[in-house]
């Protein structure tokens, strides 16, 4: 596999990384939510924690039937069996992107995993 | 542990998500470069890959010795053995998120491990 790979992405609804950049321990998606739109279904995970962070805009979470305000600069961790669904406020489009990985799969990171030169 | 956590960053130049957002399957950063610096220093990693997504600005990565140019918009995989640096353009701050997961840990994913309501 090569050393990297990369894209650019535009103001599709909708983006998915892990095919385009050949990931292998996440899921990426980049989602574009018009005013007063919101995901048509909810959902959890079977094995995932997913991780969402709103890049502009803002709008609301509802996790297991809790509403939670979310707006630009707010992130996320949700557990694989909350069940979810964000919406756009109905005057603010927003953009967020969720970050699926598999819980647990995490051991050394940063200072425990990097090699310095 | 809870269904979700959450919390809202500011403009530091780093913050890092693992432990205030109790992630389990990621390390995620957002980091902000002035125009004119960079990361200062290069490193690889031993099990994690990284995924670099340029949220605003631009500049360039060095990997393994190669320029290349990113901008808003961009998203990287960069496997593990990689040597990587980031650096903002001279005009102009560069804004990025670094996902840091365990390389291959991912299985089924989106439709092979959601359940829909």
């Amino acid at each position: 596999m090569s050393n990297y790979t990369k894209t650019t992405i535009g103001t599709d609804a909708r983006v998915e990384l892990h095919e385009t950049l050949k990931l292998t321990g996440a899921e990426i998606s980049v989602n574009q939510l018009p005013a007063g739109s919101g995901v048509p279904f909810v959902h959890s995970h079977k094995n995932n924690e997913e991780i969402y962070g709103i890049l502009a805009g803002e709008g609301k979470a509802v996790i297991d039937g809790e509403e939670i305000p979310v707006a630009a600069g707010d992130w996320m961790r949700v557990a694989p069996a909350a069940k979810r669904q964000f919406f756009a406020a109905s005057d603010s489009d927003m953009t967020y992107i969720c970050i699926q990985v598999r819980e647990n799969s995490l051991e050394g990171f940063t200072a425990g995993d990097a090699v310095m030169y």
